[in-house]
């Protein structure tokens, strides 16, 4: 009789109470209300969108329903990056060092791979011997002691998060601006923060494709972050297409770490040096823009960062050595060339079709309790508005045997089309810049 | 994998094919989808609706779930009587035997009280040992026998249903006129029918209370009706008001009672009358509504819808001199006389505090175990309109004792407004009647 009125109230267009939320999330993380009833209730969210008081009540509840990391006393200022998903998107992998050489702590909490997208967690543990499942005491102990803790979300944070995430994904409730927002920002705000720094995609590829989901996405968590105490800061970046070459567990952890010895494809350095600029601003370790990015590509330039991931490894367990010798990583099976199939320009290659043949080569999940496949994927060497001849080789795939080979030559058939002439216009690169002040636009010209 | 796409596609106001409703269906009455997707998917249903296609698909699905009776070779019509729920509302009760005894068979099949409204099922077992749980071979073999039977929903009959309709009641997705419907047409299609009448209630005590969404409903039910098959028309009746005099079980049977012998309120036999003349125009024996309801009233004054009711009491188990002594029915613990606590005009009868004071007496549930007790309740002698004086008996409040007296005095000194003259004008008793045809409107006027 508790709940019912309740789901009434919010399917007939009112607002609960931040008590009433409250009390849901405890009931619901108590295993007192039942899944079929929070359903509904989600569903009715969908539609009727929570109004600012319900959200930040709802998100709260969802923080308050486990552990909090606390760095009370401690002042090197930590600063997260939290992407919303996409394909080829390594940044995280390159950021975290990068920007803990500079003297900021990141203590990252990353997920795991999700429909087409890929995850953090899922390339870390390419490396050999790497350990994402650290307590919130060990992530602690790291943090202060390296800079840096690459983890996933342990079972101390936001419990409530887990069971309403694993309940949306079954329930078609996914997309729902307010309940992604609160989902991402109960976890973020478990860290213990000075400051967040979010990369929200937009395009095809993304979760949100339209641009102005991406924009009403990012105020949404920015206001959730600033009213807790947690400046908040969003760029708005490309998912019209993978970002860098690599997409696939090993071929991303390698491509990040080439990325760390200055070899990195122009496209990932961009928009990792675009939100480590914002992480060091927030950080306070500098005071314009342009200063650092200086300090960021100096800090690269010298070795220092790729030192930070090598430290960061071996406090996890990893093996060391990968990082001077990527081949530590596991190999694909079977690898081979994929050629242009005619001349002309490329006038797409497209993140969705790209994202679901890695998991379809057993790079991701189709089930919870799935194995990863760390080998497999693609390197894709040409990007939209590129000029291939018909023969040239423009990407390679990487699978387990010559019928993954396959499955990949039809992705890519597929994935990329090459036409007479560019006929849409690529996503800038990086479009926007979102803070509590309001939006920028910078249409930074496509990469 | 399965359900996810579909729940997706109702979400973002696309239609579901008929296949994929019967799949649907099917696997949910078998366990093989859980209640959490199913909930969500009706929530998404309550703000998308479903096309006519989808809800034939949903209605046969259901139907399929479970048995149906039938009366091949038989050759007396058949035709029932549904009423969307009402309080006070016992028209089943004189109108079943009624018609029956002008030779038409009323294989007739109720709920029971649900909400603030009263249930045919509860009311009949008001009569002491009446047997409302007979199986599907029982009632068909009571039908051809004595022309009517007076039954619960077997556990034959929709299966789907009775378990869509459980988990509806619990997630807040009861009030969609799609799922009505269906819940509705499903069953009343499983009785092997030549004809169907609706009374679909309106006003503030009906589940829908706007006339536009009544006559959604009905024209929605019809639709269902004549495409499978079964002539189907509707009368909207007022329910802004209860209907009759007596609301509470045994308190209701009794009124029904007196009305078969001939002393039944004007309202209640109006409705019953027209009603029972849609039922004998669509069974064929009479042809015009004028001789239709010439003879009713001489079937009922005769004597003879009375001896029906004592044959179907007597058929079912119960105890058949509760017609001729209605004092056998069990008998309120207290009673109190409800004086008109101010001289003036009754501007409103409230239906819906009315309902919930029976229930909160214990005339009704609250959970799906709890034992109805069948004393209980009201008899109302004003209607809106009416002219009282302060310390005149109004109403009488039956109760197991005097706290539950002084609830339903509470009850009725809200409910029973009393100003100075009448503010809104009460619904026409009978306002429109629809057919697959269109929409008449009655208007006649408020009793």
């Amino acid at each position: 009789m508790f709940v019912v009125p309740l789901i009434e109230r919010k399917r007939d267009g009112a607002a609960l109470t931040a008590e009433e939320w409250s009390a849901l999330i405890a009931a619901y993380t108590d295993g007192r209300i039942p899944d079929y009833q929070v359903s509904a209730l989600l569903m009715a969210v969908v539609f009727r969108g929570l109004e600012r008081h319900e959200l930040a009540a709802l998100t709260d509840a969802m923080l308050a329903s486990g552990e909090r990391l606390s760095f009370d006393g401690w002042n090197t200022p930590r600063i997260d990056k939290h992407s919303t998903g996409g394909v080829g998107d390594k940044v995280s992998l390159v950021l975290a060092p990068l920007v803990a050489a500079c003297g900021v702590a990141v203590p990252m909490m990353s997920g795991r791979g999700l429909g087409h997208t890929g995850g953090t967690l899922d390339k870390l543990e390419a490396i050999p011997g790497f350990r994402t499942g650290l307590s919130l005491s060990e992530a602690k102990a790291q943090v202060m002691k390296i800079g840096c803790a690459l983890i996933g979300q342990t079972p101390e944070i936001a419990p409530a998060d887990k069971r309403l995430y694993a309940l949306r994904d079954v329930t078609a409730t996914v997309e729902a601006i307010p309940l992604i927002a609160a989902s991402i920002m109960s976890k973020k705000l478990a860290e213990g923060l000075s400051g967040l720094v979010l990369d929200v995609k937009h395009g095809s590829g993304a979760f949100l494709p339209p641009t102005e989901k991406g924009l009403e996405l990012a105020r949404t968590m920015i206001a959730l972050g600033e009213d807790r105490g947690c400046p908040t800061v969003a760029l708005l970046t490309a998912m019209d297409r993978p970002l860098g070459r690599a997409c696939g567990n090993a071929l991303e952890t390698e491509e990040a770490i080439l990325a760390l010895r200055g070899e990195g494809p122009e496209d990932l350095m961009e928009v990792t040096y675009a939100l480590g600029v914002e992480m060091l601003l927030q950080a306070k370790v500098e005071t314009t823009a342009k200063k650092a990015r200086k300090k960021l590509e100096s800090v690269l330039g010298s070795g220092l960062a790729a030192e930070k991931f090598e430290q960061i490894i071996e406090a996890q367990g990893g093996n060391p050595k990968t990082l001077d010798d990527p081949s530590v990583l596991p190999q694909a099976g079977a690898v081979e060339v994929f050629m242009a199939p005619a001349t002309g320009v490329v006038q797409r290659v497209d993140p969705r079709l790209i994202g679901r043949a890695v998991v379809q080569l057993g790079g991701g999940r189709t089930k919870v309790d799935d194995v990863v496949d760390p080998t497999v994927g693609f390197v894709i060497t040409v990007k939209p508005g590129d000029k291939v001849l018909a023969g040239e080789p423009i990407a390679s795939v990487f699978a387990k045997d010559p019928a993954g080979i396959q499955l990949g030559f039809d992705a890519l058939t597929r994935a990329i089309v090459i036409g007479d002439k560019l006929r849409e216009k690529p996503l800038p690169l990086i479009s926007h810049r979102v803070t509590k002040a309001g939006v920028e636009v910078l249409g930074k010209a496509a990469s």
